[in-house]
């Protein structure tokens, strides 16, 4: 998928909302733990409940990673089935993978191989090397994670070099030249959503992948004001805050009215600022 | 495991390899094809021919998710048959992982229950939450990425900061403090050797994993000569100079050679420079 191809979505929609399928078991209504795979069967239940309302699907990895074998097919069929059932939907595997060399390749092969998703994240510790074998791949994209939203994030993303800068504008800054637009997103939490307007300075098109609205502090309002460009240029992520907004029986229902919501404001969003 | 306990198994086999199951499919002889896990036979041919000389087994993930459900089984196995043959030997799952909060929690779970793996790596870019899950877990390591082996690790580990310091040496500095040496160890790069004296200053008790000997150009004498400290501190780690040093049906006799001929030099070098 192209950034254009993303964007005419966005527009379609009205909405710039990707549904986090953080799928904790543990968190899941009891009445699923009977089922062959809870976890697919969760997810199943979610997206069709949310898919309307949504342009991107994120999966975080560590979530299924936990159930070992038998997670990775929950992630494989959870994959196949929004491509087959909805194919214009963008699929992030929020993996954080920072390796090098003939390991990203591997990795890359892994999640990009026959389609199985649009996007992986990356850190960027390792620099260039790291993000370089997804590159190869034609129509899926890298997401590097630039400013966190989580409290240690200012650790070391936010050591000032010696040229002044922060660390993770120095991040921004080197890597926007390693890819395209097409290509490159960015991880940069809602919580720092005052820092979006320097962001944008340094990289005024490409898309932003925004996670920490809601559970976290961050608002969608603050996101959109300093962080949309003339293309949206954001996926707004949302985990808890949809999925397990309600762990009865109920809990698909809840889920989309939650995701509806929040493509209301959103649309509300796209009037006032999308020029 | 403890420090100590791991410097005691250094002393006793006068070793301090870690041997890296890097186990690629499209590298192993083709008569282990036609097995029913293949990367698992594999593995187990190597551990077998290569355990008496060294002290760890790294397990690098890439190579195993590449091959998705199955992978992980491949993985899990090798794993739970080091456990069983080899109960001294410290297992690390080269994972990478830089995530945060209830992410690395389910991360440190899928790795440390059950005594799966002794440590895992992960990337420091998202600061102490990434780490702190891992600490909950008695006897189990985390391996924090300071100064990598590869081109471009420079990038970003090596931007000067305003205090003067190099990103990695900030990186150990304020990570130094999160855990003990007795469940935190450094990723430094063979190919970076001469910084190891100044990486000593920083941290001159902690165990160091140190990749890069062999095939990206490290050299053993320097990682001794600049890194090693009163209990060792030091695993160095080789992965496709011992495991693929030969590919026809004599590939776990060659591993076997090419590990004994390390411990070897690593034998001379406890004598030469432990004190």
């Amino acid at each position: 998928m192209t950034a254009k191809q993303l964007f005419e979505e966005i527009q379609k929609k009205r909405s710039f909302l990707c549904v986090g399928l953080d799928t904790d078991l543990k968190k899941i209504p009891d009445h699923l733990e009977k089922v062959e795979d809870p976890q697919f069967e969760f997810n199943r239940a979610i997206i069709e409940a949310t898919a309307p309302y949504a342009v991107c699907f994120k999966l975080n990895l560590a979530f299924y990673e936990e159930n070992g074998a038998k997670g990775w097919e929950s992630f494989l069929k959870t994959c196949s089935h929004i491509r087959e059932k909805y194919p214009d939907l963008f699929i992030i595997a929020d993996a954080k993978r920072g390796d090098i060399g003939n390991t990203s390749q591997m990795s890359a092969r892994a999640f990009f191989d026959d389609g199985l998703v649009d996007a992986i994240t990356i850190s960027p510790y390792m620099g260039h090397d790291t993000a370089e074998p997804y590159f190869n791949y034609k129509g899926r994209w890298t997401v590097i994670l630039a400013l966190t939203s989580n409290p240690s994030a200012a650790d070391f993303q936010m050591q000032k070099l010696e040229n002044g800068k922060y660390l993770y504008e120095q991040v921004l800054e080197s890597s926007r030249s390693w890819g395209t637009t097409d290509n490159t997103m960015y991880v940069v939490g809602a919580t720092q959503a005052r820092m979006l307007r320097g962001i944008r300075k340094i990289v005024p098109h490409h898309f932003l992948l925004v996670p920490g609205v809601g559970a976290q502090g961050g608002t969608l309002q603050g996101v959109a004001e300093f962080g949309m460009n003339r293309q949206v240029g954001l996926l707004v992520n949302s985990s808890r805050g949809i999925i397990f907004a309600d762990r009865t029986e109920r809990f698909a229902v809840v889920a989309g009215e939650k995701a509806a919501e929040m493509q209301q404001q959103m649309d509300e969003l796209l009037a006032k600022y999308l020029k």
